[in-house]
Order: C-alpha cells, then sequence, then structure tokens
C-alpha cells in the first residue's frame, strides 16, 4: 500500500491532518492502536467537556471527536485499528511502516501523532506466561461478540467496561463469571445495579474479593486458580474464554526505536514544519516538544497544519503550495459537492 | 485605565485571548477601529463559511465570531469600539496606549491582533479639507440614528451599507438622498428593489450617476456640489448630515511607528511566546511574521494561548503558569457556575 501521508495515532490531531492535508489533494493512511480513532478525547473522557476548541464554547471529548470525523468526511483516507506501528525503515527515498498486525504501507511522509504513546491494554502479572492464549482464549476488548456467544466466559475487572460486558454478554454465553478485587465498582452506579441483579437471579456468578493467580489449559484455556483476598483460600474453576478490562495504559514503545532526537520522551521538533531529525518524518501534537510547547488539541492542529505544507513539498517538488482560503477553495467545494462561489 | 493585557484588534485572535488570558484570571481590554467586533470575519465575508476551523465542520464568518463572544461570556473583559490605538510609550514597566477617542490605558502587556491592520473608512477625495465637519455632520457609520432624526441626509455608497442605511434611514429623516456615481448597485438585489420603490414612491430621492465634487459650509454642512458624469452638468443640493458609504481600506498605519521589528509590513515575533523585540509586547495572528507563518484563523488561536503564558509571568513574577485542562479547570467550572467534578 502507498499514500501521501502515514499517521501514525488517529487522535483528534491525527485526525485534523487528513483535513489538511486533503484540501492540497493529498491523502492519509491513520493508523491507531485503539479500537476507534479520537485518541485521548474518545479513550480517556468521552463524557466530559472541553471549553479551549476555539469557536466551541462546549463540546465533549466525543462530540469533537464526531465533529472531526465529519469535518474530514469529503477527504479520501483509509483508517486502519486495533494495530500499532511498531517499525519506521527507509526504503530509498521514502518510508515504510510496519503494523503489529503485519501490514506494509509506503510513504514519503510519516506524522507521528502519536499522543502519549500508544494506548496498550494492562495485562495481568502472572508468574507463567501466556501469550499463547492471547487472541485466542484471551481477550482486552471484544471485536467480535459472537465468537463469546455460548461459550463459558470470566471476565476480570471493575470498571465500566467490565460492567457493561458482563450485562451484554449474559444475554449469549453459556455461563459468566465476574470477577474483581474488591466488592466495589468504579463503573456507573446503574450499571452496578444490574450486575448485582443478575447475580441474584442466577444469570451470572459474580466472585469478589478474588485475584487471579494462574491460568491453566494445553492448548486451550481449561481452568482458573483464584485468590479469595479475604479468607485467603484459593478456588479453582473451569472456564474457556476470559476477558480482562483492567484498564489501558499509554506506551511510547516503539517509537523511541525509530532513530528520532528524544527529550523526556518527546520528539524534538522545529516549529516551522515540526519536522524532527529525520527528514519526512513529522511529529505533531502531544507527542512533540519545542521552546512553548503546551499539551492542548489547539495547537496540535497548528502544528499539523504547517507540517502538511513541508509534505506537499516533498510530493510535488519545486511546486510552490497553493494557498488559499477554505472560504474559496475550489477542491473543499467540489468535495462537499457545492458550487464556489 | 489599567488592565492586564490590552488587546489591539477584536478580530478572532483578539477575541480568543480573552479565553486563554481568563483562565489564567488575567482580564483584557480589546480596542477596535470598527464598529463591531469581529475583523475580517465580522467585516469582509460574514455570510460566507469557513471550512478549516478545527472541530468545526461548517461556519460563517459571522457564526464563528459569535461562537466566539460566547466563548468568552464568563470572563470579565471590555470593549472599546470605533477608535484607534494610536501611541503606544513606555512608562516603568508598563505599556500606555492611546488611542483616536483619547482614551489612556495602561498595562504590562500589550497583544497586537491587528490583523492586516484597522480597518479604516475610505473617504472621498476632495480639493478642499472638510475635517472640520467630520463626526459633527459628515460620518462614515452610524453610532445612533437618532442624532440623524428629522434632518436631510444624504448617502454616498453603492454597496449593501449604503442601501440598507437609506432603508431604515428613510422611515425617521425629513428628506434623504442616495446618491451613486453608477445607476447599478453591489448590494443585495433585494435591498436596491426597496431602495428603487421608494425613491418611485416619492419617498427618497435617487441620484445616479453623481459624484461630489465639493461640499459647502460655514460653521456646519450646508450645500453639495454634484457632477452628473453623462451630461456633464453641475448640481447643487441642500443637505445637513452626510454619510459616506465607500468602503473600508486596511491599513497599518500608527503600527510602523512603534518601534517593533517589521518584515514585509508583519511584525517579526518568535515561536516561543510570539514576543516582539519589545518585551511585553506581543503580536498574534495575520499581523506578525515568523518562519511557516500562515495567515490562518486556526495559527492565530495556538500563537495567542502560547502568548498569554508569557504575559501571565510578565504579571506574576517568579510563579509557574498554572497548567490544566478546561476539562478540569475550576476557574472555568467557577464563571459558569458548574461545580467542579
Ligand atoms: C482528562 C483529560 C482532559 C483533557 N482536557 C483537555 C482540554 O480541555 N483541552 C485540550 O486542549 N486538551 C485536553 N486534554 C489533552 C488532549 O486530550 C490531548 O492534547 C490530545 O488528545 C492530543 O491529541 P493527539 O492527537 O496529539 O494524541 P492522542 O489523543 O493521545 O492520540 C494519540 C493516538 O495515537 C495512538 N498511537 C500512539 N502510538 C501508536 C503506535 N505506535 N501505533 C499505533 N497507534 C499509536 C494512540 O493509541 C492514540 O489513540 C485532556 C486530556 C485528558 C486526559
Ligand atoms: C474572504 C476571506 C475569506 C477567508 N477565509 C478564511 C478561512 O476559510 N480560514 C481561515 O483560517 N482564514 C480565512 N480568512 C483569513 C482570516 O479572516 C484571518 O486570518 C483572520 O481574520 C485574522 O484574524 P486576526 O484576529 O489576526 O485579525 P483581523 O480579523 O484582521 O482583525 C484585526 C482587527 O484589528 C483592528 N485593528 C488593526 N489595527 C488597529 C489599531 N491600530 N487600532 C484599533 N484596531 C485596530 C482591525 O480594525 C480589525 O478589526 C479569510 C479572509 C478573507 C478576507
Amino acid at each position: 500500500m502507498k499514500t501521501d501521508i502515514i499517521v501514525i495515532g488517529a487522535g483528534p490531531v491525527g485526525l485534523f491532518t487528513v483535513f489538511e492535508a486533503g484540501i492540497l489533494g493529498l491523502n492519509c493512511v491513520l493508523i491507531d492502536n485503539l479500537d476507534k480513532p479520537g485518541g485521548q478525547c474518545a479513550e480517556l473522557y468521552p463524557d466530559k467537556p472541553i471549553y479551549d476548541i476555539p469557536g466551541v464554547p462546549y463540546q465533549t471529548g466525543q462530540e469533537h471527536v464526531d465533529a472531526l470525523l465529519k469535518q474530514i468526511e469529503p477527504f479520501d483516507y483509509k483508517l486502519l485499528l486495533n494495530q500499532r506501528v511498531d517499525e519506521i525503515r527507509n526504503v530509498g527515498d521514502s518510508w515504510e511502516v510496519k503494523t503489529s498486525e503485519n501490514n506494509k504501507i509506503e510513504s514519503k511522509n510519516i506524522f507521528i501523532a502519536a499522543g502519549a504513546g500508544s494506548f496498550e491494554p494492562i495485562k495481568p502479572n502472572l508468574q507463567s506466561d501466556f501469550s499463547n492464549f492471547e487472541g485466542q482464549d484471551i481477550f482486552y476488548s471484544v471485536k467480535d461478540k459472537n465468537e463469546l456467544k455460548d461459550k463459558c466466559v470470566t471476565i476480570f475487572g471493575g470498571g465500566d467496561s467490565a460492567l457493561d460486558w458482563t450485562i451484554e454478554l449474559s444475554k449469549i454465553c453459556k455461563e459468566l463469571i465476574l470477577i474483581h478485587r474488591r466488592d466495589a465498582f468504579r463503573g456507573a452506579p446503574d450499571s452496578e445495579k444490574k450486575v448485582r441483579k443478575l447475580h441474584q437471579d442466577g444469570k451470572i456468578k459474580l466472585l469478589t474479593p478474588y485475584i487471579l493467580q494462574s491460568i491453566q489449559g494445553d492448548k486451550t484455556v481449561e481452568s482458573l486458580s483464584l485468590l479469595n483476598t479475604e479468607t485467603k483460600e484459593v478456588h479453582s474453576i473451569e472456564t474457556e474464554k476470559i476477558l480482562f478490562f483492567y484498564g489501558l495504559n499509554k506506551k511510547l514503545g516503539p517509537i523511541l526505536d525509530w532513530n528520532l532526537d528524544v527529550e523526556k520522551n518527546k520528539i524534538l521538533v522545529n516549529t516551522e514544519n515540526f519536522e524532527t531529525n529525520q527528514e519526512g518524518i513529522f511529529a505533531v501534537g502531544d507527542i512533540n516538544t519545542y521552546p512553548g510547547k503546551l499539551n492542548l488539541i489547539l495547537s496540535g492542529f497548528h502544528e499539523t497544519t504547517l507540517a502538511v505544507q513541508k509534505a506537499f513539498t516533498r510530493i510535488n517538488p519545486g511546486e510552490r503550495v497553493p494557498f488559499g482560503y477554505t472560504t474559496s477553495s475550489t477542491s473543499i467545494h467540489e468535495k462537499l459537492g457545492l458550487k464556489n462561489t
């Protein structure tokens, strides 16, 4: 696959890059480790207000993401989700990235819009390795709930994801067990109420305060050992599939291996076009740093707009970047199916 | 008068400065030569769309200004309209500005958000001086229409302002004459239709194609000499008040006298805090320049946000600028009368 700009990270700044690229006639491929676009806004505070998007007195995190998605709708872009960019390597005068799903994409321009790093599920801390079960019997999110139909499923966690999926999956699983290390939940009180009712009605099992000690199984998961943290007793339960909803960590991860100048976990850029020390690799939004830098969404918008100018000249060497106001931009009017006036 | 930040220009960037200052507890006085806030958006393209305000897929120029005004509503600020900032001078470790209305304001921080310069009415090009009548019998905008009640009023111009005020003032003036150098109008066809109907009904006089040659009068305006550009005949008409709606020019004007480093009519700034060569004087939005600069509203928002950080430290030396997301900002929540959650 080839594209004009590869954007690593589909947070607000990555999304707006599609717009600024689009009005210069460039297309983008966006890659994100999460299962949805929106970065921190969508993952960490979808229902909370943002007051400082200029010209928008009030918008929740999710509303902001939705507005950006609407704004880039007229333009060509591909969104690759559920995969992390692991490698960037030089091929001729271009770059190639490889994702954890083994997708390879080539481009003259890489925009790292990776925020504070990729969101990675927090995994249980067990003595023996269980990675062979991951993606088969052990999951950190639900991609297709039909795979769990008529199965014995165990969910770990105490937040909204754990509660919501318990309610949802109780309708289709053969057996569902929710396990949490305390008898109190961090999720919405209303969801907690529903879960406790399901338990009282015998539709699910609720085990608290328990922690996981080990997972047993040969080719597939067969059973779990659990420690009751009050009585110190150890129990074993049978299960087929396990879901861990322990939350997400932000990890810089592979970014540190890409030969970029980094200072305190932030990528150093210039303020003319937000390019890094590697030509054709730009860093925009929370992931970058320069004198005066603030981790604000509005700054990322400015940064990526200037960076796209340079990306254009790398694709069209010698050409002047066409500057125009969107008010009178033919490309926007055409994309929106409007007549230019 | 004293304030934390004096903002010269109430365009979009000047307006958003009030927001960023506000969340750091600083207040602003905004000064603009126009009779309304909004700069180019409100003056040049109120009804045209802007597509590149990030997170706002579609907004007209005026809608954008209205949204910004709503966004800064919670904060303290003063808006001084219809006056140009003519002078800036050093007083101790502060600055003092003087406006064309002789207002003097003192502040540690001056933000020049002057766009492409102040909007100034285009004046008629006459041989003899008429400045002694300005503000008394000759006007370029209507501040209080009651001053024109029961008077003989002559309007010059062919755009929307000329047409709209002709319609409006025909209801209260003793006599109203509209004069234009061609028999076609640039304003809305609907308004033109109304004006021609008023003329047919004898409610106003419409004189085309005429141009003004001279104004006569001793202490007050008494009469005008008009040249018919087709017949070359000269007519004299009596009148008391004259309104010129010849449009606006953008003039850098006094800005060039403030000892600032300027390049191609733009003020040079650094990209860390957008300060000029004079400490405490910042330039933000279209008026400034630096490597990579684009004349876009979204860039001005970023610039003024960073500049406000430095303004804060000039007012509170030695204090760290409190950084917080608006999502969890106590000052915003308090201002909006919300409880912080
Ligand atoms: C509670 C809270 C409130 C906030 N309130 C405000 C506010 O009021 N105003 C404001 O301006 N800002 C606010 N912020 C900050 C704002 O959310 C960030 O500035 C913004 O999200 C940064 O956008 P971004 O696009 O740079 O990165 P992010 O939103 O962090 O998105 C980066 C994306 O890149 C992905 N990624 C990273 N590395 C890789 C990789 N190697 N492969 C694939 N994907 C990868 C991540 O999974 C993530 O989805 C708030 C933040 C929080 C947590
Ligand atoms: C037709 C058109 C379409 C546009 N479309 C877009 C678009 O789609 N996207 C985009 O980002 N930008 C667009 N722009 C540009 C955008 O309007 C400017 O970038 C923006 O207005 C700059 O804001 P500002 O606050 O810096 O200055 P301005 O909006 O120019 O406001 C400056 C104000 O300062 C006042 N002033 C100046 N000097 C003085 C003084 N000495 N005393 C008192 N007052 C003074 C002026 O009267 C004016 O009101 C467009 C512009 C035009 C003309």
